[in-house]
């Protein structure tokens, strides 16, 4: 009987957790709560820290190992919106890490969001950073090309990636902030399209995309 | 005209390269080709290093945070199967690192491989790692349950979870590998069930999953 009443009771408990689970008010997906989820329950970032903060593209590297730099912590939500990031930057802010680097706003333009409020969107997560981390060098990466002959229908995003970056890299230089041109190093020149050689899917990058990646970031990380 | 020539020979190689999407011919998605070909690319594992292995589970942590070690490098890929795994297996053990930790199957499960096909794949694995890397301690971590309330149609799987835990624990004890029965850690006891305190989809852990996780794994780990 007792060991009934506890199956009860333990059962009851786990309902109520399930009932709770975070982010189905704010829009992101499951992948999403798990990630914020586990953050929170990493060691605090501290000043010594490096962040490398955004979406899939982030998130998909080993940036510690690939710069060799322990202190570099991936910050990375694959399919993160820029929309979304704003409610996730105390714990970040927080820690007053060392550098930060911010490369968001795909998927919002993606979701079919304009390429101004999509550039609303980072310019706000820009603001939030500056004024919740004073301290931090803040590095602001453009918004890679796509490819639409791997990536079809990704064609209507090429011109708005465009605008985006525009818009990006002027509130940038206006807050005093680097803004990093990785679309030219990216982009085939002469187009809009994603250099094939980075890319399998014509979005994310391969191994020989994020060498390229690091190259041209070294001396901004190290 | 030298332009187009250029710019007619450089689409020539981007073609040519897109053709060689890797992966395609071996069942595995866009996204193993992707990790597969970052890890090619960062510095190699060395004999200080502790690597783990595995799917999604293994893939969503920042391990080397998780337990404050820098030496540990997440070898997990979203999706992988132990039928998959054996053919990036090499440069893991050109590396020989000091510790790995396995966890797979559940995927192979999920695409309604046999319990005991999938339990001979990742005993394939084992045996892969203990001939190429004889120095490495390996630990088998057990497949986690799964929460079908949750998750729906996931059912199936929870009599499967048990045998094939049964038949690696036999295989790993008779190798000398030291299995880690977290199954019994996050199951509600008495049931197949994984603890909904543990995850928000049935199938990965949230924050406090791997906070449990780390819990239990930190004496082996350290």
């Amino acid at each position: 009987m007792k060991k009934i009443l506890t199956t009860l009771l333990f059962s009851v408990i786990c309902i109520a957790s399930f009932a709770q689970i975070p982010g189905n008010d704010f829009g992101y997906d499951e992948y999403n709560s798990r990630r914020r989820d586990l953050f929170k329950k990493l060691p605090p970032i501290t000043r010594q820290d490096i962040v490398f903060l955004g979406n899939s593209i982030t998130d998909g590297c080993e940036w510690n190992e690939l710069f060799g730099n322990s202190h570099i912590k991936n910050r990375g939500i694959s399919g993160d919106h820029a929309e979304w990031m704003i409610d996730r930057l105390e714990g970040i802010c927080k820690g007053q890490p060392k550098k930060l680097f911010l490369m968001i706003g795909i998927n919002d333009l993606g979701a079919h969001v304009s390429a101004d409020s999509t550039a609303m969107f980072v310019i706000r997560v820009l603001d939030s950073l500056q004024s919740g981390t004073p301290r931090t060098k803040i590095y602001l990466q453009s918004i890679l090309p796509n490819n639409d002959s791997i990536r079809r229908k990704s064609a209507f995003l090429m011109p708005e990636i465009i605008e985006v970056n525009k818009q990006i890299k002027k509130a940038a230089e206006e807050r005093g902030i680097t803004y990093i041109d990785l679309y030219s190093v990216m982009v085939i020149p002469g187009t809009m399209e994603l250099n094939p050689l980075y890319t399998y899917d014509g979005l994310h990058m391969n191994g020989t995309g994020y060498d390229v990646w690091r190259d041209a970031m070294m001396k901004y990380v190290k």
